[in-house]
């Protein structure tokens, strides 16, 4: 079973690498682009065939290690 | 209007990031995991309200500067 999980900078909370690429899109003449903001996600690879054991793992995965409940959130996407 | 660009690496590069996560996942007692990729998401906001026109500004800015080409994917969604 396959998984995606997106992390994303929780609304308010300062991002300087898309400020900097905003800036570096904006410099190469690129004029429509407002504001950008980064993320990360990982796809994932699971042993389980079992939706909601994964949608369990996946939990702990997210919250122990891949996002920083502090200053962002997290989205888990099934794709079977 | 709002779209995300998402980039992940071609079949076949190796991601020694993802790797490391992987590891670290098991090393956690997450024991369902099987394999990990990590790639980068772009919140991108723009001045454009045309589809059209936003996907051919985001194709220059994925091409130019968002992706590798040689060693990544890209995938542009408008999200309206």
């Amino acid at each position: 079973m396959k998984a995606r999980v997106t992390v994303t900078l929780k609304n308010g909370v300062l991002d300087p690498q898309g400020k900097a690429i905003e800036g570096a899109l904006k410099s190469f003449g690129l004029e429509g682009i407002e504001s950008v903001r980064q993320g990360k996600i990982f796809d994932i690879e699971l042993n389980s065939s079992d939706p909601a054991e994964a949608e369990t793992l996946l939990k702990a995965a997210a919250e122990k290690l891949l996002a920083n409940m502090v200053v962002e959130n997290y989205r888990i996407e099934i794709l079977g």
